[in-house]
């Protein structure tokens, strides 16, 4: 089981502003993991819930892979930035898929790089 | 209602690394809240689940922190790197303190400086 979070690196965000992106993505499907496919939750959270973060460019290439993953009945989620701080209100920042199995996970964000 | 992620910034972690870390320490202290304080946790969560990163020198310091958000029934976290990648096994690298009342979060963490 692992969880890939995704996250965007043509957006300039400081370190800070990544990782509370990616906490905020890994929670939302890590929650979404417990309610709905508790089993992988559960040997997830045993074997040391494993994390990938990786990179991509662009709104459009998150959006796809998010929708991909949903679409599959995977736990998945996606931040939109309140623009608070570093970014325009509504900017898609991160995403994340999984816990899930690793090869359902592995089929749609494999190709990506690490962050 | 907020939750507060220090990260240590003396180990000179990769910004993936310090991603993975802050993750791992804000996911297992949401879960802790909720189950323990679920009117904390659904308050925040309601509220748009805000998450602070912060940074400090040292485990020292880190577990200090981390120990005193115990002592005083805070859901908190600590991670201790697995050490498979840029660290020695059993560094400790990230704590979160949270979700809880911003005051109570605030005493411990507030003189600590954004990432």
């Amino acid at each position: 089981m692992k969880q890939v979070i995704m996250v965007r690196s043509d957006l300039g965000m400081s370190k800070g502003k990544i990782a509370a992106q990616v906490a905020h993505a890994s929670v939302m499907a890590a929650f979404e993991a417990y309610f709905k496919h508790r089993e992988w939750f559960e040997e997830w959270w045993r074997s040391g819930q494993k994390k990938i973060v990786v990179k991509l460019e662009g709104e459009e290439e998150l959006v796809k892979r998010y929708m991909e993953a949903v679409s599959q009945g995977l736990p998945a989620s996606i931040v939109r930035d309140a623009g608070l701080t570093e970014l325009p209100p509504g900017t898609v920042t991160a995403a994340a898929i999984g816990p899930a199995p690793d090869e359902r996970v592995d089929k749609l964000t494999g190709d990506l790089r690490l962050l």
